[in-house]
């Protein structure tokens, strides 16, 4: 019956416990890829991506068709509000944590540390990406499920 | 080097294919949970969940405090517009898929609905979830990161 999932008898019930920032931000750290999340057109928009941190930021590469690089132009300084999720939870147990990060995303245009970013960071396709975007945490939660 | 990740020495490039709509939803069946993604007080938000498939709709529960309840309650008929993702992308080589449904959403209160879905989808944590969530697809996409 794979749609019928998480069942308290085959894995046990699951504590949700609040992780502090620092925390969050490590458990993020410590993993290649999550989700960037934002609005366009009114409308919420999710993307999987690969990322690195940078002095506490995070930071995504990104291509000159896409819809983030076109709303993070658009916005300017500050930059427009993002979410970014990561999460590794174990698809059997549940057991696991999630970290979402919101904060002001700005399009990084210095060549120099765009060519930083192009050495540390490598895109998943073969689809060229120009372009990054750093965003600043400015809230950071997390939530651990961790067995009872 | 954690924080380098992806090189395309150590897993070769991959393509990115897309998927059909009914491929697509049929690999977000295939797994027990994702991401439902909505706007609250204009701010991208997300939330990681578990979710089951019911004659072609994504079914989440939710809580009496959760933001999403209140989202869904105030927006009334016909609900209100979130995205949903689900993914299996393998942490080291980035090999696997990703789904984003968009569509609206509505809380679910018949009680007989409710109660099938209670037996349906365990909550994660040990909190009641009262209520469920229903999201109607609309605009179904996914993504295949394959080997070239």
């Amino acid at each position: 019956m794979p749609h019928t999932n998480g069942s308290p008898t085959a894995t046990g019930p699951r504590r949700s416990i609040e992780l502090d920032s620092a925390e969050a931000l490590r458990l993020l750290g410590s993993v290649s890829f999550g989700r960037i999340v934002f609005t366009q057109h009114a409308l919420p928009t999710i993307r999987p991506v690969n990322h690195v941190l940078d002095g506490g930021d995070i930071i995504i590469r990104t291509h000159d068709g896409a819809a983030l690089t076109s709303r993070t132009r658009q916005a300017g300084s500050p930059g427009v509000v993002v979410a970014y999720e990561a999460d590794s939870i174990d698809p059997v147990t549940h057991l696991g944590w999630s970290v979402v990060v919101t904060g002001y995303a700005h399009l990084v245009t210095d060549p120099d540390e765009l060519a930083r970013y192009a050495s540390m960071l490598h895109p998943w396709s073969q689809q060229t990406m120009d372009y990054a975007v750093r965003i600043r945490p400015d809230l950071v939660t997390g939530i651990r499920l961790a067995a009872t």
